[in-house]
């Protein structure tokens, strides 16, 4: 099958293009690079060093003998991207090429509307860009599970059917997304749904939860083959973030109550999950949800796993609570279905002891590479303007209404 | 009350800055005159000659003696928008300063994505702007009541309590829009509900349906004053433009089956429930959503109504009825609550014979200036590129998948 991965140079999007490639498909990678450039802007490095795009592909070729062809430009230009679609001519198109981070989009006004801008733009342009030159083309959509925020109520994927006043009907189900990044997503998943409704294209939305680990059997293969694994508090997803910490003996930063749970998946079932939605496209005129993710865990049980793992390396792990930057419910209820990837064939890696202690050695392996002042939160959601760079040099952070925003004064404090 | 309307200029701003002016408001206008410039991109003029703004106004404070500031300016502009409200302080904001069509919206891809991005910037800046220097304002936003689309559910005022396996939320009511114009008031909602959970903003999201009428109690007073009647495929409300059409004789425009029910009500109710709202803002942190209807037709009635209305002045008026250029149920259910601003005090002026007849004897007056080859549809919703400069000059129609679009065609057709 020939399938295009936007955003194929970040994180999910390097893995799945490898994974992909590697079943025999003619994949080829879009990219801009600004997920590097965010790194310079943000003063932080992924914890593995990943090569240039173009020597991974090299690598790859010569190892596997499998060629992925590059595409070097931004979704938000649609002649770029229109060009793509007309001579690469993808069967499907696996959309990871968003700003993905909701700490970004909650830095200050241009953040913010960056990632609405950028997210809504890119997504709009491969809907008129599919619906022009390859209308059968099946468009897979990073969403997240974040989109649905934690409603009082059971999480369906993507519907539920609403009975009131007698009636009923099946109605796309209530969002409220804790960030403006979440509710860019928000914005994509309604624009793509009525795109499938008057144009008959064909849409897979995957709701992905908080992806942790770094390896896949692809990734492996050759340290220059080796994915992105970030940490830091704008970009790094708490799993990864904690075993970083943990590897430092660095105290785990759980914000607030750390009863804020949410769906989880090993890195290795999301290439998988992109692979099944590629081999069962949804039908013309269909934009299909699936919640991607396998386990849900609350933030506070990651961190005591971590701690235990932590502890058989021999490493002395405290947990830190830290008053929340981000506005959002500490402790509730949370039940979110997930069925449907399962039901195609997904047989999920759960998060295991034996995979925290894997993804604990990776983090050891790097630790050198830990920039410590990179760790504690400086992006309050309660705040208008985070100035990083004034909190990087060690000036006020910005003041929470609700009480002093610490993370400024614990970004001094040194690891043990 | 210091109250600045946005998109102070267009037909529903300026009804409601003359009106709450002349209940002694302090009003400033803040507005780019882009709805003047769109007239110019698609060769179409209001039914009703306007004036200019600053002649406006001087004819307002010449009349009443009140003065309204004028802001000239755009709300994607952040410096701008946030210098006014700096500057004039307002305690309350009206926004109307969006693209509001439909058809504009779905033209081509970059009038889609001006649309989405001009709008959900606009509310984006304004919501930083009052974040930042004025917090306690009251921010009073026109959504639309396309916002909900056609559920087989009543439409509660944008909440509804939703039970679902034995438990239960009240929740934000799921979203259909039907053209990428209402899904970006779609993507404004989701950021507004946002900004004031997390920062406390109080906000109004009144969801409107179709307004029709020109005249208001303010407007009447001089001739200098009179509002915009859009009577043109692009940005005529539907029975302002019946009314229009009419007047001619020629033939008025139905949609597919006519079954197409929407939300209804007069200018002269859409200023009140503008001043409703800022006599009761919101609390603090609220994004409280209204109806903004009084009534509701279907698409048919409207043009029964008017063909009624046209023959007691001697007009023979025929119903055509078109392929529906819109990807739309033609025959639903539909039930709107609206009850929130009647609690608050709103009185209805509800369409009545009397109210059609002056509506007919303002398009009569005006008929000279009606320009037939406006009328008829060139924006198809199933079409991703309405060339509509080749329609107009008689050139091939967009071709729809399900049947040849007839509008090019119709449109050589001379009215009776």
């Amino acid at each position: 099958m020939r399938i295009a991965v936007l955003g194929g140079d970040g994180y999910c999007g390097w893995a799945t293009a490898l994974y992909l490639s590697r079943k025999g498909n003619a994949v080829a990678i879009i990219d801009n690079f600004l997920r590097r450039q965010w790194d310079h802007e943000l003063g932080a490095q992924t914890l593995t060093p990943i090569r240039p795009l173009a020597e991974r592909l090299s690598v790859w070729r010569e190892l596997t003998g499998n060629f992925i062809e590059s595409f070097v430009g931004d979704v938000t230009d649609y002649d770029f991207i229109s060009s793509v679609v007309r001579e690469f001519k993808p069967e499907a198109l696996v959309h990871f090429a968003e700003q993905r981070s909701a700490p970004y989009s909650m830095i200050d006004r241009k953040h913010a509307v960056f990632t609405q801008v950028n997210n809504v733009v890119g997504t709009l342009n491969l809907l008129f860009a599919l619906r022009e030159f390859q209308p059968e083309c099946h468009l897979i959509k990073l969403g997240t599970m974040g989109e649905y925020g934690t409603p009082n109520i059971d999480i369906e994927e993507g519907y539920i059917t609403i009975e009131h006043n007698g009636r009923k009907d099946l109605l796309p189900f209530p969002k409220q997304a804790g960030s403006f990044y979440h509710r860019s997503k928000v914005h994509d998943s309604h624009n793509m749904m009525f795109a499938c409704k008057v144009w008959g294209l064909r849409a897979t939305d995957l709701n992905q939860g908080v992806v942790y680990g770094t390896m896949t059997d692809e990734t492996v293969l050759d340290e220059a083959l080796i994915n992105r694994f970030d940490y830091d508090d704008v970009f790094g997803t708490v799993l990864n973030r904690f075993c970083a910490q943990a590897a430092i003996s660095y105290p785990l930063t759980v914000y607030g109550k750390g009863g804020q749970t949410r769906g989880f998946l090993d890195i290795r079932d999301t290439v998988r999950c992109v692979e099944i939605a590629c081999l069962n496209p949804a039908a013309r005129g269909e934009c299909r949800v699936f919640n991607q993710m396998t386990e849900q865990f609350s933030v506070l049980e990651l961190a005591e796993m971590v701690q235990s793992a932590g502890a058989k390396l021999g490493l002395a792990v405290e947990i830190d609570r830290l008053p929340d930057p981000r506005v959002e419910a500490e402790q509730h209820y949370y039940n979110a279905k997930h069925s449907k990837l399962i039901d195609l064939g997904l047989q999920p890696h759960y998060l295991s002891e034996s995979l925290l202690d894997s993804l604990m050695n990776i983090a050891v392996k790097y630790r050198d590479r830990i920039d410590t002042s990179l760790i504690l939160p400086r992006v309050n959601w309660r705040c208008p303007n985070n100035d990083r760079r004034q909190q990087v040099n060690g000036s006020a952070g910005a003041s929470v209404e609700t009480g002093q925003f610490e993370g400024a004064e614990l970004a001094r404090k040194q690891p043990a």
